[in-house]
């Protein structure tokens, strides 16, 4: 085997990710060798994983896919990994639920179809799960022993689960003070689960700091130095929800905001089902929501801007909150390009959309779902995005994570003595 | 439409509950139409769906399940639920996966086959979904227009959610003085939650008041009036966890017991799908698995006895503490008769259990599944579940609602501050 060092901290031999053949920059188009890269070494643009991907018949390749497992690896041809992914261990995230949310539709005076993408369906209830199961891979393609992160939350669990079944020791890093709940979804799988005395700042830094030290060898960073990889396992949510809608692009979709990645790789996603030719190439509008209290995309849209300003959070939708997002530029780019629009609730909207969901539709999503349902009714009484037209949100966690965001307003309707008369006076017998 | 009294609060038209025919009690054999009914007006014992089920080729309904859809409805030929089921709003629960253990049956020494079916993936993550989902169907069928129960956790979640979703109102009961957590999840969709001044066993003696009484006219308490067609849910476990081994029967399965209901129903769900040609008959054994702290049916096996003498449960795992199941001794029956065999594990060895789940495949499992895990760990040590046999093991539910399970014990490793200088000194550096 041809052996090549990549980095600072990997070797790699020649490494099997199938279709991906490279990374290369999103901002001067430079290309790399595949390898724990995650910035271009000539302007520090962003590195984005090239393919080769299947040529030919879309007919052969719709029916391969329909033909894989209910996960992601029904799209590993499109995928940064080896074609026998799914004989490995993996929690095999992903094929979660497109739900008709007929009930919500009416509320929200929804008329050409609504669908709630749910990826609480996921194993560890959120949609990390999709990229984590990417990174995975692309450690074990360079051979990296530890997995690792910084979080805040779901992120966490999600590496500690998915390393725990592939086998990998994981070390992740959190802020010292996270609530208790977090914690102990983190340390569960039994990792290792490391506080550091800061904020999730500090983390970030400290982990930087460890990749390019003899300490950090043999780390796989998924949400640094696999980013890259990582990143694309968004895609699959645009695949999903095409297939789903019988190969078929939604007419809008209502995304949330933190870095902004995932948004940028749905869009990927549904382009190249466009140059596959397994669905047909029709105009598509991309809706960006964030919460108010961090909304720096949704303002430099509506101010016209190129450019994000970095804001302080501080909303209660914890996993959006991500002050300066890295792929904002792109974000923005995006909505402008396919006539979509980035828009933002407030907390109290926030918390009044998680209960809409959960009422109409048993849905209990995240505070992030609450973000994306509230605004794709701010945009529909907006009159910017079409109730005639087929729309799909993103419900990307659950609920269960973020239950004090609820808590307050979610309570008995009533207390009463166990007496027929207690309750006949309480009024909840049906008319 | 001819229209017949069945019950004191509801009137039914002709039932359209696909191929259930009848009611029939365990226990005297005698026959009732189909209506709310949940004991023998003979002899008092519980009643059960009895069908008329798909005769001729074996080769045909199994090509129709599996055409079906990616959920319980594929065998809507085998369950009490009109044949468009699956056309209406429900919350669609089933088809989780079963999870190929590897990791944990090296562990354990398992060389036959170690599977988790994991409930965890359910829509509110907890097999009770599938039970209510088809109680849904006898209260549309029924005319009821509110869904109710009893309950102290999971239930209450799973009632509410389903209601919201299929356009029926809800009213749930709950002892007043439940975990907040719980509460949040139980109230969140909407429905009416009413808070009983007094202990669990208040509130179902309050509930079967209710059902007696005008008050609860066109009310479907899904564990009560309506418990013969909720019941017939769980075989649904049996008839998925048949077709992801391939169309075989596992040799050895270890069950959590409650109520018993669940067991006994995977039992059935086997002998049907022997009896319509889908599975070779072969032996199976059924184990079923208890907390010490709530163990009356795991007492009675040892002591062998064919009466279950009820206990007063003291355990942390609570989705199973029912101090006086219902079908005890049917459990029994089918525990001797298959060759298996009931145990119990302490409060301890139910942590441990999670937590080892967790740490080989990433699956954070309820309390009940560390109960099942704990227990065929047991028994594989005790010579009594045979290592080199098919296994099977139920996760039932979700890590995420039984956090104070685990929180003492799962914890950071270590709290440093962010330097190079202080991880060195932590030691968690790969080697």
């Amino acid at each position: 085997m041809a052996v090549q060092t990549i980095a600072g901290n990997a070797t790699t031999a020649s490494v099997d990710l199938g279709p991906a053949v490279a990374l290369s920059c999103r901002e001067c188009g430079e290309r790399f060798d595949l390898g724990p890269l995650f910035a271009c070494a000539s302007c520090f643009g962003p590195l984005e994983v090239a393919y080769d991907l299947p040529a030919g018949d879309p007919e052969a390749l719709r029916k391969r896919i329909e033909a894989g497992p209910d996960n992601i690896w029904r799209y590993a041809p499109l995928l940064p990994v080896p074609a026998d992914v799914a004989d490995k261990p993996n929690l095999n995230p992903g094929f979660t639920k497109l739900v008709k949310a007929d009930n919500l539709a009416r509320e929200l005076g929804v008329t050409g179809g609504l669908y709630v993408k749910d990826d609480s369906g996921n194993p560890t209830h959120s949609f990390k799960d999709r990229v984590v199961a990417i990174a995975v891979e692309a450690a074990r393609a360079f051979g990296f022993t530890t997995l690792s992160c910084s979080s805040t939350g779901n992120l966490a669990g999600a590496v500690g689960a998915a390393a725990a079944r592939a086998g990998l020791r994981s070390c992740v890093f959190i802020p010292h003070d996270l609530e208790q709940g977090k914690v102990v979804m983190a340390a569960v799988y039994g990792g290792e689960l490391v506080g550091i005395e800061g904020n999730y700042d500090d983390v970030n830094r400290f982990c930087s700091e460890l990749i390019g030290d003899p300490l950090g060898e043999g780390w796989g960073f998924v949400n640094v130095n696999l980013r890259p990889y990582y990143g694309e396992g968004s895609k699959t949510l645009a695949y999903e929800i095409c297939e789903q809608l019988g190969w078929r692009l939604p007419d809008q979709i209502v995304i949330p905001i933190a870095s902004g990645s995932q948004l940028t790789k749905i869009d990927k996603g549904f382009q190249e089902l466009i140059r596959l030719g397994l669905v047909e190439d029709r105009p598509y509008k991309i809706f960006g929501a964030q919460a108010e209290g961090c909304s720096p995309v949704s303002a430099a849209f509506k101010a016209g801007h190129d450019v994000v300003r970095p804001q302080k959070p501080n909303t209660i939708a914890k996993s959006l909150a991500i002050g300066n997002p890295a792929d904002g530029p792109y974000v923005l780019d995006i909505a402008r390009r396919t006539g979509g629009a980035v828009e933002d609730v407030d907390d109290e909207q926030v918390v009044d959309a998680i209960k809409l969901l959960a009422r109409t539709e048993g849905i209990f999503g995240e505070t992030a779902g609450g973000v994306t349902v509230g605004v794709t009714k701010k945009l529909i009484e907006a009159g910017v995005i079409d109730p005639a037209l087929t729309t799909v949100v993103l419900n990307t966690g659950d609920g269960l994570k973020t239950l004090d965001a609820v808590s307050a307003t979610s309570q008995a309707t009533a207390t009463i003595k166990p007496s027929l008369d207690a309750f006949r006076a309480a009024g909840l017998a049906s008319a």
